[in-house]
């Protein structure tokens, strides 16, 4: 048995960044993006008014003659000399000249002319060219996934498509005689594949295409033909573990499995497998869906991030103080189902009484999975614990 | 001008959740549930064997004949008798008359015999009928926006379909003679239209369908026609501000607008509309890309919730400590564009020195808002701050 952290460790190492696609602006949201983006243009272009008022030369005083009008998106042609002012708009072109504009509340139009009870100092409701970003200057660094503030930021820098990570292509199969679908008959001692409906959600959600393999029974020929499944990593779900009907890696082996590793020191989840199926990455997840789910979040995401080339790949841990108490714990690490709250600025979470792996209702209802390392020790009310927060 | 909380209550007050429909269970993840769902079954539907190992009756004593093998999905077919076991795997059912599992670590075979180092004592190793739900009883209510995890929940339940509401259309559209697409050639003064990308991904994001109407001339003629535009809800951005170039309400008055509020106490995002035009709500976003975003969390997002029906409609505030200080707050609420880190089991938020509501590259790269009440005093470093987190 390996700990978590290595069995991480030896996934992330073994794969590498997809390549990468050219894709318009408009779908980048939730993709990595594969090089940094350069921005085209200064942002704004032009110094431009932040107010509805007049366009003036600060150097001049009393009434000025309003010599034209520019309304946004309509500059003016010419230049001010003294004396003059142009009327602008929120959004305006400053025209040339002008170093100043005056809000329309401290103005007063009497026909050609405009008088002022303020006195402009330069600068004044100005927003001078580039004051978000110059030409050139780095907007979004690659392995980001693209927010919609990213988009928007993008968009502002002159940039109508990016370059982004293609999608990686998860194959998974569930492998059991006794599965069958929600809704469809049961098998005499059968069960509803459950975790298959999450694992698919998930990888969407992580940003990958899925390709649903449905269920294997436990014959040796149906497993050997994930072999000739095309995908970037081959998840299974059961037949990891040490029984007789556990045949995933017996099936495998003729058709050019090679292990890493299997088994991990956690709970629930022991019976993990990683190895490559020719060239292909595999990721055996086992068969109980709470399990299969919770080494899907441990393992197969930080796979994923590392096929996207993301730059943020691990985990986010977050403090909380235990509600309740925790047992000394065993050498294997443990992934508590827990409840949340926020109360008085602090966090707590609260390990729920019952933490069978077979139970999805709570891990559907945990907020967070609470981490108890090998050997910890006993935990009273309060006491500090790390959580891995749950969407 | 009236309160931000205020504007989102008067908002959310004029919305009601939309129709549902029944969509499958695959493509549920990120939906809204419009009607509790209750299991169809028990989980597990029958007493599940935990281990590898044999079904014995545990007020047997010695060793054991192995009168069967029932694999996970082939359960057996008759009764154990005094002194019978037979051989079961994880997920096996436990056989009529078996009342405990004795694990093959334990166990020593012998032919047909098998004998144990074991006693076993009665409900071991077994993973009782309804541990996890009970037929009929609720596994997640409605106005949850679904997980993977319910989604997996739910297939355990045997719902091959679930109850949803529909996806909003929330249509929108920028106006500004200024504007222009990325990648376009520029108008003389024009600038980019940048706010449409991050609206219409935060929209897809939310859970709703987006209608992208374009970029409108400031015309009366073509932002009358968003009369005819059919959606549930319709966005503008620009021309809600007090400018003569400010055609929204002066447009649309003819079409039969019917204003609720505009002008919100606020920075960025002051000139905020919302209304009616004939039956289909109206929010007016202002056209200051920043502001235009902010607005559309703050104002925006809570209608979605309203008509997805969500259970959880309040925007997630967080507790932070500031990094630096800030200013005695005037009338209007803030938001303030800032840098989070944790550091000791504290979230430390930093405002970005310069806050220009045109700053999109500081937006992109903030992890959250300060929120400044009105009023608020000056704060000093380490000073408690509410934040609004961004993704």
């Amino acid at each position: 048995m390996i700990a978590v952290e290595e069995a991480v460790a030896r996934i992330v190492a073994a794969l590498k960044p997809l390549e990468s696609e050219r894709i318009p602006l408009e779908s980048a949201a939730g993709r990595v993006l594969a090089a940094d983006a350069h921005a085209k243009a200064d942002q704004p272009s032009f110094a431009v008014s932040v107010m509805d008022g007049y366009a003036v030369r600060s150097a001049d005083r009393g009434a000025r003659r309003v010599i034209g009008s520019a309304p946004a998106g309509h500059p003016f042609a010419g230049a001010l000399g003294p004396g003059d002012a142009v009327r602008l708009f929120t959004g305006s072109v400053v025209p040339d000249g002008a170093d100043a504009v005056l809000a329309q509340e401290d103005a007063r139009r009497d026909g050609d002319h405009v008088h002022f009870t303020e006195i402009p100092s330069p600068g004044k409701f100005i927003r001078p060219r580039g004051l978000d970003f110059q030409a050139g200057s780095l907007l979004v660094a690659q392995g980001r996934c693209l927010t919609p503030r990213d988009l928007a930021l993008l968009a502002a820098g002159d940039l109508p498509e990016v370059s982004v990570r293609r999608k990686p292509v998860i194959a998974f199969a569930a492998t059991g005689d006794e599965l069958s679908r929600p809704g469809q008959p049961r098998k005499p001692g059968g069960i509803v594949a459950s975790s298959v409906y999450g694992l698919d959600s998930m990888i969407r959600q992580w940003g990958c295409a899925p390709k649903d393999l449905g269920i294997l029974p436990d014959r040796p020929e149906a497993i050997a033909a994930l072999a000739k499944v095309e995908c970037d990593l081959l998840v299974t779900m059961g037949g990891a573990s040490v029984g007789e009907h556990d045949l995933v890696q017996a099936a495998l082996g003729p058709q050019g499995f090679a292990l890493d590793f299997w088994k991990i020191a956690m709970r629930p989840g022991k019976p993990l497998i990683f190895g490559h199926l020719g060239a292909t990455p595999l990721l055996g997840l086992p068969g109980n869906p709470v399990s299969s789910m919770v080494c899907a979040l441990l393992f197969l995401r930080p796979a994923v991030s590392a096929m996207l080339g993301l730059s943020s790949r691990t985990l986010p841990l977050r403090k909380a103080r235990l509600r309740g108490s925790l047992a000394a714990n065993d050498g294997r690490q443990d992934y508590l189902r827990a409840a949340c709250e926020e109360r008085d600025g602090d966090l707590w979470a609260r390990p729920f009484a019952a933490q069978d792996s077979s139970m999805l209702k709570i891990f559907a209802q945990a907020d967070a999975l609470i981490v108890r390392r090998p050997h910890a020790p006993l935990l009273e009310e309060g006491a500090a614990v790390e959580i891995l927060p749950l969407e």
